[in-house]
């Protein structure tokens, strides 16, 4: 189990997981929650300023925290998310390309409430198969202290 | 087709249509992406310090999204989402509960580069059946100006 004290700032992660986005999870995932032309109908896409299919945000950040979460060595006694900022998406994500999650530790504290807790900031990045960067975010979790 | 001029500063929106949490998607969306005992357990979650099982932030804000799309009176000409802050979560969502949208427009302004396009900033917040707070979201999106 990782804790709060695995968390050193400036540690740099980059998973070793390729995440393949298909066309099919692309206009799926685009269908359930954000149902865009330029996520769900090709043909449209092809018109729209995007020139074809791209990855919704939804999809990015779900990505992006399934592969977070896949790239640690073993589970982090992780009690809560506390919120993400700065969001961005840098360049278009297509159907065919390969992601991977960089992690960076920005800082940590302990909690002032509740001295068995500490909270930890972390830049997550998503680099496609050309290793361009195509979305970030910063997040912020409650994590438990090693026992 | 809504355009930059009709999201005017400080209108506000509440979405008329509620969002049913169900235990099956909180646990489905919680195994695919964020399988954090909490999501996708039952009796384990039980044990968590939420007591019970809790919705994931990809589930929030993927149902923040499809919320905000459906809330619209007629589609938006939104060339491109630019980015998301302050995403927070304001208090645990459960099977059961039920959530509707409320957005308000924060700035807006006419783009450098593109005068044909405009930047639209907006605050979105879910609400559960008592109108409690449970996650918020600051967004930037691209948008055509009326023709």
């Amino acid at each position: 189990m990782l804790y709060f004290e695995d968390f050193v700032v400036g540690k740099e992660t980059l998973g070793r997981e390729r995440y393949p986005v298909t066309e099919a999870e692309v206009r799926e995932v685009g269908q359930r929650w954000d149902p865009q032309p330029f996520h769900v109908d090709p043909v449209a896409a092809e018109q729209s300023p995007f020139g074809g299919l791209v990855a919704s945000s939804v999809h990015l950040f779900a990505i992006r925290v399934a592969l977070s979460n896949r790239g640690l060595d073993e589970p982090a006694a992780a009690v809560s998310a506390l919120g993400f900022d700065n969001l961005r998406l840098h360049a278009p994500v297509r159907p065919g390309d390969e992601l991977r999650v960089r992690v960076v530790v920005l800082d940590r504290r302990v909690s002032g409430s509740r001295p068995g807790l500490g909270i930890v900031r972390t830049r997550s990045e998503l680099l496609n198969q050309r290793d361009e960067l195509v979305f970030s975010d910063e997040s912020a979790f409650l994590i438990e202290r090693r026992p």
